[in-house]
């Protein structure tokens, strides 16, 4: 690769495009003549209330987010996200959760601190390796609202359907899959994201919100940056936002629209899995870890038959220029991130490499 | 200036040093042979580890921090802090607030929501042009902490003494004066920071905090991401950091420390003060607006006789290519803030102009 760059399979923080990248080191100095680089800014300076106006704009295009939306930029990642949700959407006291996996699983303890949490369905029975029938699940009646995480980044699930919720709104967890494909916002009572898996750096969430579920009520109550109001109430602007993040973000979202939105990265993205799940299924050596109809389009998780060879091909990768592909300690094995930014060469190159160790170690 | 650069006299986001900029810029596509740029890096690698470790490490040398005090980095800035010292620290249920400026009196509203707040001083009876003296107040018997804005952003005034808490534990909000001169850290129970004024980018707070103030018996009540006790535990790596934020400012530490420490910054910010208050103590058409033993070094808040000539001078600075120099709303008239990266030439390129204005405008 250029300068020298690497296949990285992180996690998140993860790659992001490389034109993306040299624009930013390009404006370092000065951006577009301002005399400074966008970290100096005033965020209440003409030039960032620009960038951030077209960062919005930009993101709306592409999700095609109805006006009915709120886009909100918030700090604290999902973690705070976690606090958040129950702390502002919970207004019966009472909502569901379905659990499967590492994230869906914090972010169900999480809630319990806010009020009664029901699990509505989990997949734990088979360590998170596949999504459970939600197609005529118990939801609570006095639900305020139903959640999920729709891409599991560790257990490498994803939804390919939607729960049927009953009319309760229905809060997704999108991080690992945010932007990998065409999104029916109006399906969503809201959609959060961190951005550092499939988009830009850490330290942002982008919040996606439907006004009728922002309460005022709260105002007086919540801890301040906790409460969606103040962010909504003033175009997350209420203090000094992650500028940093929402121009590069923001650069990301550009970049999509000029590359032919969310269609062609679902087309992208589908291609690039198939090369590496069609290799797994046809291995002797390796295994998906998931389930084949529930399996993620963004992250991979595979094994070797044991503990020992898992490390070995992990080491064996790195040595030949393929970063971060161990996998997490709760799945163990391997797993590749594929997001949006990584190029179908990468995965390619990486099959050749395992489809060449597995010959090499029959 | 280099690049077409400007003097930017934002009181935050604000100037940066010109190379770390430079050094930013030029790792953005590889840094150090790693094959990735930092917003890339997985926050678990060694790569980040080194730079999150050396951050720390720097950051304790230029301060003295004593090894009973945590350095803590968190998202949302000091609005987050405003609710996560009161959460966190009330163990009592009483606490003292000494008001001198707008961001004290944002933190004690925001303390109210969570216990009974004395405020214990205030200069709010002239519009926060002075600090009161702290030398013998009645500090409440049960208060767990005395706290204060040492330096006030947008009124321009500073602590040059630290109050007598008479055995309280002080707890500083130095966001707009952190690192601009050495500091005492065993004065304080807890210095916390938002980094975008003094330091780096948007995004990110710096916590200082005495060991023994962090509590673990909030363990399951707090949300878990305000909760001092989370960070502590786990480094500031609970979940991911601001990364991008850690490594801006890990290079703007190792810059001060290379060009001689806080008390060299502190030897600097004086000369540049100083040219900027001699100016205005010697002109007969601008005036500081805060009482002199009181006076920032940082931020200099100054008035024309009239709102209309104060907008006129705003206008003619820009014309000129200084930038930001809009005083708030609150206290009107002009500010310029002067941290540690703008050099003594733009302060004094300022006051050149300044004068020329004057004299063309008797």
């Amino acid at each position: 690769m250029k300068y020298g760059r690497t296949y990285n399979f992180s996690a998140g923080p993860a790659m992001m495009p490389e034109e993306v990248l040299e624009e930013i080191a390009a404006e370092m100095m000065n951006y577009r003549g301002s005399g400074m680089c966008v970290m100096e800014m005033s965020h209440r300076s003409k030039v960032f209330q620009q960038i951030m106006d077209e960062a919005v704009a930009d993101l709306r295009t592409l999700m095609g987010i109805p006006s009915n939306y709120k886009v909100l930029f918030i700090q604290g990642g999902g973690t705070l996200e976690f606090s958040m949700v129950p702390m502002n959407l919970m207004k019966t006291n009472v909502c569901d959760y379905i659990v499967t996996g590492s994230w869906s699983k914090k972010a169900y303890s999480e809630a319990k601190k806010f009020g009664r949490v029901n699990l509505t369905a989990s997949s734990a029975d088979k360590n998170f390796s596949y999504i459970p029938d939600c197609s005529n699940l118990e939801i609570d009646p006095l639900s305020s609202y139903v959640y999920i995480c729709e891409n599991e980044t560790i257990n490498g699930t994803t939804y390919h359907k939607l729960p049927n919720t009953k009319g309760v709104p229905l809060v997704s967890d999108q991080s690992s899959m945010f932007l990998s494909r065409p999104c029916n916002v109006s399906d969503y009572g809201m959609i959060w994201a961190g951005v550092q898996k499939n988009v830009g750096p850490a330290g942002m969430a982008v919040a996606i919100i439907r006004e009728d579920l922002i309460r005022t009520d709260l105002d007086d109550r919540l801890p301040i940056y906790l409460n969606y109001s103040t962010h909504a109430q003033n175009d997350s602007m209420y203090n000094t936002p992650n500028c940093w993040a929402i121009y590069c973000c923001g650069k990301v979202f550009k970049y999509l629209l000029k590359n032919g939105g969310l269609e062609a990265m679902a087309k992208r993205n589908e291609e690039k899995a198939a090369i590496l799940y069609d290799f797994l299924d046809s291995s002797s050596l390796f295994k998906g870890a998931v389930c084949k109809e529930d399996r993620s389009l963004m992250n991979v998780p595979f094994v070797t038959p044991s503990a020992e060879q898992d490390a070995a091909v992990v080491a064996a990768t790195k040595a030949a220029g393929f970063d971060n592909l161990k996998g997490h300690k709760s799945v163990g094995g391997l797993r590749a991130s594929i997001y949006n930014a990584m190029p179908k060469e990468g995965v390619q190159a990486l099959v050749d490499f395992l489809k060449k160790y597995e010959q090499e170690h029959k």
